[in-house]
């Protein structure tokens, strides 16, 4: 049974060592837990159902409740307090695109919003329910998991868009294929979500992004249906997958995704590194992207979470003997830990794992084998599960991820964290921040940072803290030149500094787009674009973009 | 001087050695040649430009015949007999962003078209002024070439989008970098170009069709100016690069293109190889994408080119050798050419190619080293300046090229050929035909297929000729399974084709974009969308697209 207000399934927990929480009570002070509000509770709280009933759709209240919120930090406080602004009138469970066409008419009739729901796994905001006139139904795609076409030959397959990571993979690998994409949400967000919100897997280096693995599909939309077929590539007009990619929900329901798939890696690999510094680890890893080599992950974590990945461990034994060989191998303070992974024929992977240590051997990296890598491939999506661990234990733990050029990564990098330290100065509280590089690309790289601190007296405290922290980190980013999101989407956290990553024009091509699928403004219209954006929209007359000029600028060599 | 009505420069010719000549008329039958009208002759029967005078316009009508056409084969018969229909009003030669919103501005007070040129190498008709009562400015790119900016750091150049391929290379190379696009018209044609028509270079396999090197840049549009930003990689929403991709002109005017450059490569060779037939060639093909090897080209040919290719070459000696190889080897009639290129870093490069030979191996493959290779390396451009010499001969050349997946590639090769080898039937007119692969994905690949013909008695003949050639050859293509096209674009010529390819929803979703950003129709409105497609729009009501089912139906294996 998934748990209502936390991640994962009830029964599965991962504690800290002791030592762990003693550790960060010594840089951020001793937590204390929040109280938590049950399920039943905040059943009986809810608003009664302002849809009609409907063969597709329960109004159960509970139902409604687990279906109201994603798992941004703001949703686990709505949850574990109980104060849930709004659920959905109602959760619909379609079983094919037709029952999908029959819940737009609906919708229709209903004079009903509709918020398409993969696996609910959004940090932003994407599935939560607004309030308004209207009332909002919700459309879990849970039962449209299946395998629908397999073309092996093409390395293409057919899923219903609400299929999980393991339903892909299990359905795959029976087959001997994979699909390769692995974000951290894998065990509970599905196929249309990640298309939905331009997802990015764990080993995208090998595998890619969602945007080169999404081939193809159908679009339900209250404009009709919409195939993209899966053409290999092509030169026929503007690529309406990238439309859809991203779309989040704003666009139609997507009910089928065709993905490029491939064959089982016959070998795989994760490999840790130390570099002496950030730098050192940078240059590596922009080093071995611009020279092609070809890698599945590159994972490089700045000096404060290699040193809290290293005091948190629960094998103290093998770290004490680690921190000996990379004392004597020159990465003491400082130092940065680079995960490598390598995936696909065995003899590619041995010259690629090759060339990548010739390249680290330059940069004075460690080389340590296996064991860390194992590690990691062990517990690749044990993170979420640690929120919990850490929320009874009286912390708040939240991440947030950007990308930009390489020339922009380190002053980007200190920024954030900059932002984030000092966020919550006023309440003399302190915040532990760290972060890594979880994508790599010949142009530049995401940076994934982690920030811990104290749960508040109280829920509304905690909540400031959060928002004071969010806002902070945020306004870095967008005037250090980083993308609003590299992997997370938009949603409604990020829609206001939208205009910092797309101009004004692109903010009304995407609102024209809008306009002309769903003109009534039923599906997610709380998505992707500024509050309001819509209302700007004008149809002619040249419009300047030089208001953002100051956030726009690239500071690139210019040549003379 | 460029040749007005030719490919090339004047005094770069390639003339066929005599027994190719020879081989084609056993083939065909012998060519006879048709007269050509001269430049001066058809500048005095030009019509009067309807437009005003501007300081950045040029209205002589031996320039206004010179920007009047591209290069498909119509192009060249109406520029041949000078039977040119219509010619623009005006060429504006813009020097800056600002001249180019200057032309938007004074294209909106002369109620005038606009048409973007850059290379003016279109073989669909892109560039092409259509009859009707708005006079038609073209827009010459030539002076907007220069690199503007260079991030070493990130890999990022950002030039204006009349820069040439060799203007780009050129620069980029004085600073030891590359873009790596390298398309058969790369003499001539433009970045902007390239963008607005998903070109695909030579060796895309290595550094990516023109989608992956676009990394943003400006788009002048009547709504104003549009800047994207180049991120590595982001979930910020739709992905509007990929609107403007493919875009023709009609949604603005790219002025600034920033792309993803390489590093010069230290090492780069192309290899020749034979197999014993088309279906092993293929199979080494598929199995080297789909395993990942990080090859900068595979081309391979089917047998009727393999064996042209053989007859036609001025270096018989070596083909005389190396037939007696073939033969001794087993790669006898039925034969098919691999060209395979590697770039980069050497090992990584001899890495590359060993792992493609032990394949080769598998499937019978024979090795020939590099002679081959280096011969296509050195007339790797020369295809355009034979039309010419056929021309002379009295012959017609022309190519068409499509993509599918690997499933269907086979039956797609033999339908585009049999409608090719049969088209003139009726006139009892013989066709050579011969294919190529020319671009390789996990998915699928490219099929490109050249026709040789006898030019008919009269310009009118062989323009039914044509005409007749190229519409079987399309009704193959798009009952088959391919895409309108894999890199010359849509334009005029595959419009009516393109609802096989994009279904009605996405056309109507381009048409919505090209109606936000030109909402008076000025930009390039005769390309892309069928004609009369945009009053099919409306804005609301489910459409089926069901009347185009039988075109879009994929023959997959379905997972029972």
């Amino acid at each position: 049974m998934q748990r209502w207000n936390s991640w994962g399934e009830a029964g599965h927990d991962y504690p800290l060592p002791e030592h762990a929480l003693h550790y960060l009570a010594d840089l951020i002070g001793p937590g204390y837990p929040l109280e938590e509000v049950l399920l039943e509770t905040v059943s009986t709280k809810v608003a009664e159902s302002r849809l009609a009933n409907h063969s597709l759709v329960n109004k159960d209240p509970e139902v409604r409740v687990c279906y109201a919120r994603g798992h941004s930090f703001a949703d686990w406080l709505a949850k574990k307090s109980g104060q849930i602004e709004m659920v959905p009138d109602g959760v619909a469970f379609p079983e094919s695109r037709d029952d999908i066409l029959q819940l737009l008419e609906w919708a229709e009739q209903m004079d009903c919003n509709l918020i398409p729901y993969g696996g609910g796994t959004s940090v932003v905001g994407h599935i939560n329910p607004q309030a308004g006139a209207r009332p909002t139904l919700t459309v879990s795609m849970s039962r449209l998991s299946q395998l629908l076409a397999l073309d092996k030959e093409s390395l293409l397959a057919t899923f219903g868009a609400g299929t999980t990571g393991p339903q892909v993979e299990a359905q795959l690998q029976a087959h001997g294929f994979t699909l390769g994409h692995f974000p951290q949400s894998f065990e509970y967000s599905t196929l249309g979500g990640w298309v939905a919100t331009r997802s990015s897997g764990q080993q995208s280096l090998g595998y890619g992004r969602i945007e080169t693995l999404f081939a193809g599909g159908r679009l339900e939309t209250f404009q009709g249906s919409y195939y993209l077929r899966p053409f290999p590539a092509e030169s026929a007009g503007p690529d309406l997958k990238e439309c859809v990619l991203g779309s989040e929900g704003r666009l139609g329901i997507l009910s089928e995704v065709i993905v490029n798939i491939s064959r089982l890696p016959r070998f795989e690999a994760f490999y840790g590194l130390f570099f002496p510094d950030w730098q050192a680890g940078i240059a590596a890893c922009q080093q071995a992207l611009q020279q092609r080599i070809p890698l599945s992950m590159l994972r490089l974590s700045a000096p404060e979470e290699t040193e809290t990945f290293l005091r948190l461990s629960d094998k103290q034994n093998a770290i004490r003997w680690l921190e000996k060989l990379l004392v004597m191998r020159g990465a003491k303070a400082g130092r940065c830990q680079l995960l490598v992974g390598v995936s696909g024929e065995k003899a590619q992977c041995h010259h690629a794992w090759k060339q990548l240590r010739r390249i680290s051997r330059f940069y004075g990296g460690v080389n340590t084998g296996q064991l860390i890598g194992q590690q990691w491939q062990r517990h690749r999506y044990r993170n979420p599960y640690l929120r919990e661990t850490l929320w009874q234990a009286g912390y708040g733990v939240d991440t947030v991820e950007t990308a930009t050029q390489w020339l922009h990564i380190d002053s980007l990098r200190q920024a954030m964290e900059q932002a984030l330290r000092s966020a919550l100065h006023d309440d003399a509280e302190q915040v532990h921040v760290f972060t890594h590089i979880s994508h790599c690309y010949a142009q530049g790289a995401s940076l994934y940072t982690t920030f811990v601190f104290r749960l508040g007296e109280t829920y509304d405290i905690t909540l400031a803290r959060w928002q004071k922290l969010k806002a902070a980190v945020m306004q870095a980013i967008v005037t250090h030149g980083g993308t609003v999101s590299h992997h997370h989407g938009v949603g409604v956290d990020h829609r206001t500094f939208l205009p910092s990553t797309k101009d004004e024009q692109q903010l009304k091509a995407i609102s024209a787009l809008c306009q002309h699928f769903d003109p009534n403004a039923r599906l997610c219209a709380h998505n992707l674009l500024p509050p309001n954006f819509d209302i700007l929209l004008t149809t002619t007359g040249p419009t300047a973009s030089d208001d953002l000029s100051h956030v726009l600028k690239d500071t690139t060599d210019v040549v003379a």
